[in-house]
């Protein structure tokens, strides 16, 4: 049994030098990037009343949201599954910022059950969250700081997709659906699969109509071109459905034009986050790899639930995920000056504390231990003629 | 009832701006403190299973552990309360070194109670830990680098108090305490109160000889010199105990050569982390504050645990408190400049991006919102006889 104390559940991760390392670069650089574009920076608290925690943007995380009691009141918590209705409680409540505002967040949060098989319960969650502006061009700023983030990483090769979740939302509402019968239907539109959705419409439980414009929906997946058929096939029968449409094309142009290089998707059934997104969806991908890299979308009102609706659009990535793909480079020297022990020796001390202070790495030795090998170092601190020398370490 | 669901449990804190920022920067300058030192990242998980995060070290954290079941397999899981068992873990087996091993770690951790009424119950734990070396002068690299961590984070005025187990411990089993009886005197020890020990001692449950060895253990809590009254009071009885007074002895002077400054105090009956702590204690305090600031000391060999004992010493804090406490100086710049809207301008974002590239905080308007006031900016962007120029924006 003893041998088997130290694994660690499924899908948690721990991080040892020197990718450790690399991490904390990551991190810092990420934050810096988002600071240089305006983002302030929140923490929010890994643990929350449940009814906090899981409110306006959250229900749909209840699943995968860790459950705790209070020992001290009896009430129920949990540990965030994810960061957005934290900072959407934020925004409302603690910083009540009247005009626009920007937030990023950086930290781990947990889930029942990974996202998809062999994936990770413990992702290192960094992003970006803007409230207050409905423009496209909020959108726009998150769309780019996400693409940012990827290039800051190493990440070169992706395919952005973007996708809008009132078309769908319409389609069933125009069908007069129950709510009883939507959310399998939902998940029959999730999985992209014709047969699945003629099998389960056989009965002829919705009409004709919507079961052809929802089979219409699942095609519409492939180039930004398609948009042209998804106008010719879903345009003029609700304004709602025309708005996003003509959302979603200026959301294209505007990313081509910024963005030349960048392959564009659009993919109108993809809607993760469909609970409490309100518009625009947009993923990363890296070509190859069967997932996203980074997804975010517009979730406008989600704070109404904290008393305080407001446009809101942000993104969101697992740092872990982007570090392990990405060819990002820590820049902290490797190597470091191997010292010998002397707590006597005021001069030693002294250079020691010189050297560090100038940005060194300096292991000291004790007694017991005055081998360097498996210090990490290069060089060793030598007195030659009465003077403390830095020599590089004879291999 | 709204109104309440932004309210944090009791304990638990979050950060925003600018205190947000300025802990990232007191974050980044303590890991590169621990870096000069030879100090090596590790990032231990949010979660393991029990039987791991509870094992030596951790015997003590059950009570301040909240427990998770692993939907995925029925085990329990815990939080971490601690970092230092998974720092032992990990030094056992994930890296498993022959030689000295450094490590640091920081990361929020979880407690089902406050360690103190009104304390916190998610500290940002941070902290160092060296293991393979039982040198002295490992437990002085360590209570030094503890106060160079009080020093970065701004704090001046502090005293350290020295501990060490071995004394109480010896004390009891010369007695021939029971191990039933042992946690109930050990508890009255803790509060120091000599008319609860005369009164725990009344019915002659202990004899007479331990009970003034321990009235005198409750007493010797006072400046360094007071060594000699414990050297008068308890040498010579045990060679462990006369260990334990040399070693605490020999730290004193240590610490004295070390930082001349520092008022040192010792207290023998201070037992924090007795059932796992195997020698030296130490703790910070600042004058006024009637709790610690840091704390530390040797827990040789509980990497038995884990199949590899191995000597251990380190000191940890919660950097919450420290940044709190602390004069500690966020270096970023404040301010930033205001650019319009203006997604069209190939100009105009070029000059953004040179701006950001150069280290500026460039926030950009949206057509929707140009009005400067709450960005937080002290410049604008203008464009002036066809050139973008920053300049002072006016109150």
């Amino acid at each position: 049994m003893q041998s088997k104390r130290w694994l660690l559940p499924e899908g948690v991760q721990e991080t040892v030098p020197p990718e450790s390392w690399r991490l904390e670069a990551a991190r810092r650089a990420l934050l810096d990037l988002y600071w240089r574009w305006g983002y302030e920076l929140i923490r929010p608290p890994l643990i929350e009343y449940l009814d906090s925690l899981l409110t306006g943007a959250g229900h749909e995380l209840d699943l995968h949201t860790f459950k705790l009691t209070d020992q001290l009141n009896g009430r129920m918590m949990g540990v965030r599954s994810d960061m957005t209705t934290q900072a959407t409680r934020i925004d409302a409540h603690r910083l009540a910022a009247t005009g626009p505002a920007r937030y990023c967040y950086i930290g781990s949060v947990l889930r029942t059950r990974p996202d998809e098989p062999g994936g990770s319960r413990s992702p290192l969650q960094v992003g970006v969250e803007k409230f207050g502006d409905g423009h496209l061009h909020s959108d726009l700023e998150i769309v780019s700081l996400m693409l940012e983030t990827l290039h800051r990483m190493g990440i070169e090769r992706t395919y952005l997709d973007l996708g809008h979740v009132a078309i769908y939302r319409r389609l069933v509402a125009l069908g007069g659906v129950s709510a009883e019968f939507e959310p399998t239907l939902f998940d029959v539109v999730q999985r992209k699969s014709r047969p699945d959705l003629d099998r389960l419409l056989a009965d002829g439980r919705v009409d004709h109509e919507l079961h052809d414009r929802l089979a219409t929906l699942i095609g519409l997946n492939g180039p930004a071109e398609l948009l042209q058929d998804a106008r010719a096939a879903l345009g003029g029968l609700d304004d709602d459905i025309d708005r996003a449409l003509d959302e979603t094309a200026a959301m294209v142009a505007l990313i081509a034009s910024h963005y030349p290089d960048m392959p564009l998707f659009v993919d109108l059934a993809e809607l993760r986050g469909y609970r409490y997104k309100t518009g625009l969806l947009f993923a990363a991908f890296a070509p190859g790899l069967g997932r996203e890299l980074a997804r975010g979308g517009r979730y406008d009102n989600v704070g109404s639930a904290f008393g305080r609706p407001r446009p809101a659009t942000g993104f969101s990535a697992d740092l872990n995920l982007l570090a392990a793909l990405g060819e990002f480079a820590d820049d902290r020297p490797a190597g470091g000056i191997f010292a010998p022990p002397g707590n006597n020796d005021e001069s030693l001390l002294a250079e020691i504390r010189r050297l560090r202070a100038s940005g060194e790495r300096v292991v000291v030795a004790t007694p017991d231990h005055t081998e360097t090998f498996g210090s990490g170092c290069d060089r060793i601190l030598k007195q030659i003629d009465g003077a403390w020398q830095v020599r590089p370490l004879q291999g």
